[in-house]
């Protein structure tokens, strides 16, 4: 959580509109090569996806750009599906707190829950790499099965592909997933109103540090852990609770900076976030603090931010409190008129910045 | 197209037999690595599948073991929904006749449309290795737009990740899809009776060996090009001359005999195949006479068997040879009561031999 000082707000605002504007302006993408922060969640990846995936690929449901596509089958809005796909290349592949099984499950289950969906059925595909232990597909197998299971979710189709030595990292996963969307349920940042609160449902980054440690074999891991959890329950508990929540979104890569970005970009309007009101573990702030790297772009695979009316902002915060996953849930911003499309940090010694996108990745293969 | 002289048939079948009743009595797999014919399609695949990977998912719709799932969003029956998933490893990305784009929305629609389902969309999955040209990446997008497009089917979301140099092999896709199937449809290897008739939509292997030519770079790859093509329209056709066709199966990774295989042990008959009567472009089987490999093993993707009535067989050969895809539509065999889960081969020289599964992996990475 560093924060800038010496570039003041409004000139950090006129840079960003400039940038923002060129973006809009039928961005192409220029790079020749992929490189890992195109993988990110951040900025290189919005360039991939706004500079070519979407504009080729381009269709009214896609260019929503959700967590998960609502599609309606019978074609008169009733019985509206979500359907979302997601896939998990996470290095290593078990990491304090799961392995890429159950997170390749929370994951999809999550994309679907945040557009209030009830999750139906999954796919999964694997790519596995000659030589590897029949032992860890079967673990990670055994817990995809676990995960689904627990969430009350059935595993419906799979496939399953191998590349020789060398040409994979052991073992990759997609999970695609179809949820029911309830009649009336319409989550969306253009919703969004002047005034409305921004709730996390508990602590940032835990999972993007928890795998981080792991990889490097550093040796404070001992208290960090992932937070990979499936969040369907959540959801509908803040939804009995607030009935007119705006929209949820889960900030897994880059973090809730990034979601927080889109969400203030697709709502036309500006989100003012009170640095200290983010919870961050002991642990995780201090691995943070000593890599240099900032909480709210680190991934989180059990949380959701939820945007939600002041009036029924504390109502949604205590349901959160008497849920398992929302313990530590706190209100930590407000929907404010300007400037569009940003968001803006309330820094702990009392100044204010812009909170961008992850821009680069220092964190690459977190799920 | 190799025949195997000098073991009397009812030894063959008793030896597979056997094999067969060792197979069923709760199989579990030995390996202790993950090999390339793991992947192939073909006997390591399916002692993978159900040796492992469905006893720890298992499920009722999973057991199923279809193309795709078939699901029930309302639980009533109605408005049934098929869901598939495949990912593509294929190598070269490009070859004659297709890209891995182009592959990845024929094989899902395919897989949709074996179950007379009608795609209504699909998701796509990237995986992309750093450093991967850019350029590569938008042809291939580009190829993935223009195939569901010339389907009539709608990308609606997607996911995009990166990983390491030589942590991939350039790109993998992953193509999820849902269909709608219609009321009554249903099309199932059980209802599959004695007497019915099997039919192919055209020539078998060109795909397969068309991959494999490219990888090689072998001269003779200049008459031989994938057959990928997108099948639902075909499949529409057929079932408007023979309405009571009992099942379809797009012959892929381990070819018609193993495809052939599935649907005996399945519907617990036998299937009698003519050899001769299996259409073949000579170019393709002067190339596998050469690499000494059965064209029945090659991987086709824009082909599908169909089991028929007989009395509806020759107005469904007739309807294939009226569609663009179903020129070289061909009866290569018919079901008999026994021996029950074989495939039997009428060889070209007047004997017979069990044709089995795919064992090993001559093709790696052919989809």
């Amino acid at each position: 959580m560093t924060s800038r000082i010496g570039t003041s707000l409004p000139d950090q605002v006129a840079r960003m509109e400039k940038a923002d504007v060129a973006r809009r302006s039928r961005y192409r993408m220029k790079d020749t090569h992929i490189t890992l922060s195109h993988g990110s969640g951040g900025k290189a990846s919005h360039h991939l996806i706004e500079g070519l995936l979407i504009p080729i690929l381009a269709n009214p449901v896609l260019d929503g750009l959700g967590d998960s596509a609502i599609i309606s089958p019978n074609g008169n809005g009733s019985g509206r599906l979500a359907f979302t796909t997601d896939t998990y290349v996470v290095s290593p592949l078990f990491f304090p707190g799961g392995d890429i099984g159950c997170l390749a499950v929370h994951g999809t289950l999550n994309d679907l829950a945040m557009s209030g969906a009830r999750p139906l059925c999954l796919s999964v595909g694997l790519i596995l790499e000659e030589g590897l232990l029949v032992e860890v597909l079967e673990r990670v197998t055994q817990s995809i099965a676990d995960a689904a299971r627990s969430a009350g979710v059935a595993i419906v189709t799979g496939d399953t592909k191998v590349v020789e030595r060398g040409k994979a990292d052991q073992l990759f996963v997609n999970t695609s997933g179809i949820g029911l969307v309830p009649d009336g349920a319409d989550l969306l940042p253009e919703r969004i109103q002047t005034g409305d609160r921004v709730l996390i449902s508990g602590t940032v980054a835990d999972h993007g540090m928890a795998v981080m440690l792991a990889r490097e074999a550093l040796d404070m891991e001992a208290d960090i852990s992932s937070d990979t959890a499936a969040l369907h329950e959540l959801v509908d508990t803040v939804l009995a609770a607030a009935p007119n929540t705006r929209m949820f979104r889960d900030p897994t890569r880059g973090g809730v900076a990034t979601s927080l970005n889109e969400i203030a970009g697709r709502a036309a309007c500006c989100i003012r976030v009170d640095e200290d009101a983010v919870p961050v573990k002991p642990a995780v702030r201090g691995a943070c603090e000593l890599l240099g790297i900032d909480p709210l772009h680190i991934a989180n695979e059990g949380k959701l931010l939820a945007v939600i009316p002041a009036a029924e902002a504390h109502a949604a915060l205590a349901a959160m409190h008497g849920h398992e996953l929302g313990r530590d849930a706190a209100i930590i911003g407000e929907v404010v008129p300007e400037p569009v499309g940003m968001v803006v940090l309330n820094t702990g010694i009392g100044g204010s910045r812009v909170l961008d996108m992850l821009v680069g990745d220092p964190l690459p293969r977190i799920c």
